[in-house]
């Protein structure tokens, strides 16, 4: 069980090593990867006809994860799904990633290996080329950045902006399962499907790219920050109040029967971190279109949860009366 | 003298006071800029004949830098320069770039100002746009990342693969003056021409662009890692062996002053990381194309250190005999 440490591998060689195992699963670059990994920076040709998505994320030691509980390619998973899920918000279609690791001394060769893995394993399934990277030592806590390039059609482009008074508020997906398996993972379990939804949380780029192509929604965003976050984002962004409407949030049975025996406000979990959804909003006009997305998509569940309004409070209208709705997770405080 | 802390600023706040920040020094964000900082992701048009090119290089504290003696609009500058030499070295423009930061809470918001203030200060001088990026909290030290996107147009990219036996291997500016000026800001100096080339190194990008426009060059890499470690990887990647003239090597009048007055040996100053000089390699039959570049790059200097070889040998020859060339430095050892 002994791994090699760090600074016996070496910069150059732990570099090499990442660089083989990078290039062992990509059984192929994609033809418009001209440079790949191991030149000073990667050359990749866009795809005609489309513009460029960008988006950088890091994932940190202590603040994002606790290695005591997350398994190490749950952290190179997350650290690419982070990134994914503000693509899919964008409506784009992911392509390649660059991928810097600021390394302590603490962790082994091994598990950066098994952390690459779980990156590499979320990067083959929805076909992203990891074109480059870097590594760096670290006498803190593990940092996995990762920036993730996309590409989209003009004219499918999602933003936070478009949303108007009497647009709906709709969600993907259910609410509080990586919340829930957060809990159950502090608490020392280690598997079922809330556990699964905090470690490995699934990118909706295909809800994304048909919220795009057919243009079903005014604006989106993605949940990483929680519920409370995005709304107000969405918001501002669009100049709008909105209204959710706390009993119709989609709840897993998971997180209800959870709840139910644990204690606690499932409404709390529904508002946290880490669910990997998007939310958007749909003109009544476009209700058509986005049955048209639903059908499409198939498992995925969609779900009305609110209403934008004309004056700019953003609340949550609940059975005993409507509040201001509570804020998401805010890393500083 | 009071700053507020990050953990009373909050990191909502935080983000909005950074994209302030942004919005105001880019007076006018270029039209190929269709979605800035403020969203999940950014979109970007691309240069229409171009390929993007894309690094990815991450700044850390007590690794690249000690805030002891490196002032916080250094750290920024540093951060996107050592990306902008990257894109450089692949004779690319650079475009825009995302800014990851992980910040630690002994870090004041006006030394993020200060950061922030360095770090766009460089890219209004070669109109890099800051699209985007994302900030987080840390536990340990404060690390930038930072991702540059160039565009190149096919023919011109410059890799480090291209490098043939007979080929002249060339060095942009003088060496040295980086390791040098970090003895003097260690020993306590606190301004000077050399402690500038270690806080605000000017990354090559015109003579990148000119060796790929001209095709002057059959291969490149920027030093950022040190004179060893760039005449290794190109010598690997060009399956060729290289061999440096020690007395070529082109050291500044202060380096040499400094050497003479305080001891050491010039050579590893020259050898040291941080000099953010392009190496690259000519052809024979490429020379005229590198004199074309040279009179367009006017005050640069461009000094031939050695020569490309058969046999697979890095070497550095001296007066008294040749040896084994010196390694770069090496993050982990």
């Amino acid at each position: 069980l002994t791994q090699l440490s760090l600074s016996s591998l070496g910069e150059r060689a732990l570099i090499q090593r990442i660089a083989a195992k990078i290039a062992a699963q990509l059984t192929s670059q994609p033809p418009w990867v001209l440079i790949g990994p191991g030149d000073d920076a990667a050359v990749i040709e866009p795809e005609r006809g489309t513009h460029d998505v960008l988006t950088t994320d890091a994932v940190v030691e202590g603040v994002h994860f606790d290695r005591a509980f997350v398994p190490w390619d749950a952290v190179g998973y997350r650290a690419l799904a982070v990134n994914l899920s503000d693509l899919a918000a964008m409506g784009a279609r992911p392509r390649a990633a660059l991928v810097s690791l600021v390394l302590p001394d603490t962790i082994g060769a091994d598990d950066v290996d098994r952390l690459l893995d779980g990156l590499l394993a979320l990067a083959a399934e929805h076909r992203v080329a990891v074109v480059g990277g870097n590594v760096t030592r670290s006498p803190g806590p593990l940092v996995v950045d990762v920036t993730a390039i996309g590409s989209v059609r003009p004219r499918r482009i999602l933003t936070r902006a478009g949303a108007r008074p009497g647009d709906e508020i709709w969600v993907t997906g259910t609410l509080g399962g990586a919340a829930v398996g957060l809990q159950i993972l502090r608490g020392g379990g280690r598997e079922g499907a809330e556990i699964e939804r905090y470690l490995r949380p699934i990118p909706r780029i295909r809800a994304g790219l048909l919220l795009g192509r057919n243009r079903a929604a005014s604006s989106t965003m993605d949940l990483s920050d929680g519920l409370g976050d995005a709304v107000r984002q969405i918001a501002e962004a669009s100049a709008v109040g909105m209204t959710i409407d706390a009993a119709s949030l989609p709840l897993s049975d998971g997180v209800r029967e959870w709840h139910a025996s644990r204690g606690g406000d499932p409404l709390a979990s529904a508002m946290a971190a880490d669910d990997y959804e998007l939310l958007f909003t749909v003109r009544p006009s476009q209700r058509g279109r986005l049955r048209g997305v639903t059908r499409q998509l198939g498992q995925l569940a969609m779900t009305k949860i609110g209403v934008v309004t004309k004056g700019r409070d953003v609340l949550l209208a609940e059975a005993a009366g409507t509040r201001d709705l509570p804020q998401g997770f805010d890393h500083f405080q």
